[in-house]
């Protein structure tokens, strides 16, 4: 299955749409990787944000683990194009701690309206990795309705 | 299904395990109603939590309803034991606009180990609600492992 | 939410697709209460539908909630459309047991190209109905690719 | 991550499981590869298992893909233990046709009590297989209630 992105700038609309996401600066997570149909989003761990146990909260995996497989599907899409969270599913697989999580976004069907991406989070911990959640999830092309990114 | 609390002092647990979450504090959401399977988390929306359109991030919308789903099944776990989410999935409905969210957590199915989850997701704007996410989502009641809450 | 058919052959249309959905008969599946949004396909219970421990196998549950849940979304879709199925999840609540299962599909919401629909597997048994499955799913419609019903 | 089965017999007990599914009889499912963590069902293609365009429908691919996905799972469970889906979720990736099916069940992560699995369904046609499906899911490990298998 070759990825080939429709739009040369794939990369650099990912990280100007990305830098607009001002819920992934309250997180603290980064742009990791961009490539065709792969985007990885690094997430710092820190307190605020922990569920009761002192782990990261499931939304939190949520939160970048659905913007690294949107972004994934985003590079694939045309200039000009939006994209939009149709879905996903998570399933926790570990608790999650440790120093960083990264999301692993990767896009597993490319449409073109409807995208299925996958992403792992996988924890970081004295330089151990672990797989602590998995997302799949659908992803929907949106063009010519005055969004964009 | 008669939902009936085997805790009397279900709510203060609730309410005190909800004060440990610090991701909530970090979203700005706070805890509304709770009765025996049923939990309402309140999200005023904010700049904070939107993605590259302006609408609320779907990772903020999934970090209040498995929160409130979470916290619903929670409600009829007994003293001592600790909620755990195995696994979420949220469809979106509309872009989430507005002033508020209310994130409404019900029990559909309680066992002594599973308990499965709905949760809505209502959008406030001008005095008009729209549901714009739903989760369904497995909780998982985790006793003697030193975890609380 | 006034759930507006645009075809008014809508009931019509559904029938002549469910007669067509060979599977359907295979399992020995009928189609139940036609209405705008609404769908209810009845599966009589029968050994060649069974898991290793007798209960119904998930996945015919799954195949008369899928079909259910697809054919509410398809009771608003315009002449001349398809409904294909994009995903759905299924979450199983108790043994699913009795003489008789009725899978109830109902729209969530219907977008032009989108639907979220939501389908309920109750058991019949001894006269008494018990929610053993549930399932969301997001369906689409189709239009001029060759594809109807 | 090794997959250690805790039952040497491991193999012997999902083909004798299977034989009992009386479901996978009524869809012409064939027990294929089974390895720790690891299980293949063949599903020949057939009118019988048609939807209303010819193609397989999404309800005959759950089945087998739960059951691939359940039987990868309890390839890892003691002897005596029981296996139950608990939840699944599947993305249709492309209309399914061809001459058969066959779906590979993986172990994500083995718990004591919890399993995630993950199942791709793949179509031949014309000696080229296609990737139509993904499921994740999560399957219990049932111990003492009198259920085997």
């Amino acid at each position: 299955m070759p990825l080939q992105p429709k739009d040369p700038a794939y990369a650099e609309r990912v990280r100007t749409s990305f830098d607009r996401q001002a819920f992934m600066a309250t997180l603290g997570a980064r742009l990791g990787r961009v490539a065709p149909g792969e985007v990885d989003i690094e997430l710092p761990v820190r307190d605020a944000l922990t569920q009761q146990h002192g782990f990261v909260h499931a939304g939190a995996l949520a939160s970048v683990l659905d913007s690294a497989a949107g972004y994934a599907a985003f590079t694939l899409m045309p200039a000009g194009a939006a994209v939009l969270s149709i879905e996903f599913k998570i399933n926790m697989l570990e608790p999650a701690r440790g120093s960083s999580i990264v999301a692993r976004g990767r896009v597993v069907r490319a449409g073109r309206t409807i995208s299925v991406c996958r992403a792992d989070a996988l924890a970081s911990e004295n330089g151990r990795e672990t797989l602590v959640a998995t997302l799949t999830g659908t992803m929907m092309c949106v063009e010519g309705r005055g969004l964009a990114g």
